[in-house]
């Protein structure tokens, strides 16, 4: 399956370096909105203008668009979708339903396959949710992140007058898991569930105090959160946080009658976000690829794939050896 | 839905009770080879003789056949296949693949949709399975059950002359479990990854000592484990061992490049084998029923299964409120 990576930053990164674990796909180049000259990819794959994809129609058989979901993927993945089997990572969950209907419209009049919001959350994390809810009906789930670093976050924070750089952690609070792993479905406010650690390198003469008050108060992003503001230097910032770490779990309790609970579990404990979802699209990628070929066009979730479809293995591999 | 039950033991007992959290399935009946007479269902519904099944063709959309791997399933689950869509557990590995090609000709040959082997293992652990092995290929994955009461194992000890009654438990090794929850990718022989924990009643006058040589050095079942055997009062197997507990985990560590390792963990802690088993069977009814209507017909796994179609929501729904 010949595989194209549209947008080349971290996330675009992740997939190229997953693509050598899938010997099943292949890369055929990489196309960037800088001067292809500029970039240098790290497999060796040769680097294209962005506007240079339309000619690659038929040499590629699923583009994952590698863009952010803020102002990129809303409008780069309904016009690829005309012309390429896409996958995306969209995540602003808010939004899914509306980015999910105009790549709808878009894949299914030019009869592609598209793929939206792959990756861990939404994706694996959703895929828990919506299997822990099928099978233990009576019961509530809880989703918590970290310790991760927040992109999201982050830039937020560099967005304060006085900021050079930082780093933010989403840290989930070790009680209120241990509450919901027990099994006591606790009531828990959006303090009571994520703590957010701070690592900040203010420019030399900048006001640490007002920047410590701005990101404390900063409504949405950390008003709600009991939120730790530690201000280090560049080096340390370069030296101690230049990782991209993230994860989680999904937990769910229920009772299926009054005498017996049952616990369920998803985590996952990731080196480097950007790496892991990559190789996340990659298995999405094959997955839309094969769904193109028996003719369903459209757009599709994580939710609407067949398991199977994901790996490069038969059904009847998957059921001798896996199942 | 209209759901069958064909069987009554704990299992089916548990997809009754099961039937009560989903409100879109409704229990038609129960079919036994039991005398019908003799059998008082927990909700009160109806009870019928196994050959009276196929005068309810029509009225049933999914049967759920509760009968044991061993002897049962072989022959119940092609043949009712014939009559109806069917749900089964099936749970000998081994045997799975001849399993699927007589379940999947009857299905096929007579317009009906089959899902074999749903349940935790083989079910959702195997599910784990595949979609860790397609979203990180280069990494190594680790099933633990436990602890948790394996009905096999007890019936092998009971069928020991001089044992009353045994129950069994299949317990993880905490250090191995530690170890690959690690990172680290030990080789484990099956000694490493469990013990069995044996609580057994002696008959009167009975030789303990033999009984329980004969345990520890019984092929298969306990010769490759470090196995514990505990004697103890009709009572106290009653008192402290009447439950049916189970569990596990399935734990994957791998590599995107070669800085980063992570960690995917699923597991489960349950009260009851059969409720949790019942209840994810009722999910695999629903989505065999919603296949069927497709016009999808033939012998399928959860590995075939959208995990859309297992949940009562709509698309629209679940993209929304689990994406």
């Amino acid at each position: 399956m010949r595989i194209g990576i549209y947008g080349y930053g971290n996330l675009g990164r992740g997939v190229e370096k997953g693509l050598a674990l899938n010997p099943d796909l292949e890369l055929v180049g990489v196309f960037t909105r800088r001067d292809p000259a500029s970039v240098k990819t790290v497999s060796g794959a040769p680097v294209y203008a962005a506007e240079q994809a339309e000619s690659f129609v038929g040499q590629i058989d699923v583009m994952i668009l590698c863009g952010g979901s803020a102002t990129d993927l809303p409008e780069m993945t309904p016009a690829l979708a005309r012309l390429f089997n896409v996958v995306d990572s969209f995540d602003t969950h808010a939004r899914i339903p509306e980015h999910f209907d105009a790549v709808d419209r878009a894949a299914f009049q030019t009869g592609h396959t598209a793929l939206i919001s792959g990756g861990w959350d939404p994706g694996l994390f959703s895929l828990a949710r919506l299997y822990m809810s099928a099978v233990l009906p009576d019961g509530k789930d809880y989703t918590f992140w970290g310790r991760g670093v927040s992109q999201g976050h982050s830039d937020a924070i560099r967005r304060i007058p006085g900021v050079k750089d930082a780093r933010q952690y989403t840290v989930p609070i070790a009680e209120a898991v241990e509450q919901v792993r027990a099994g006591k479905q606790p009531e828990l406010s959006t303090r009571e569930k994520h703590l957010r650690e701070c690592f900040v390198v203010a420019e030399e003469g900048a006001d640490r105090a007002l920047i410590e008050k701005t990101i404390r108060e900063m409504p949405n992003y950390f008003a709600d959160y009991d939120t730790t503001v530690t201000f280090i230097t560049e080096e340390e910032l370069k030296r101690d946080h230049s990782a991209l770490p993230h994860g989680g779990q999904v937990i769910r309790s229920g009772k299926t009658s009054e005498e017996n609970r049952h616990i369920l579990e998803f985590s996952l404990k990731l080196d480097s976000n950007p790496e892991f979802t990559g190789s996340v699209l990659l298995a999405c990628a094959r997955a839309v690829g094969k769904m193109h070929v028996r003719g369903i066009f459209g757009c599709r979730t994580m939710f609407d794939v067949a398991p199977a479809d994901l790996s490069p293995l038969s059904p009847e591999e998957l059921r001798k050896k896996l199942l």
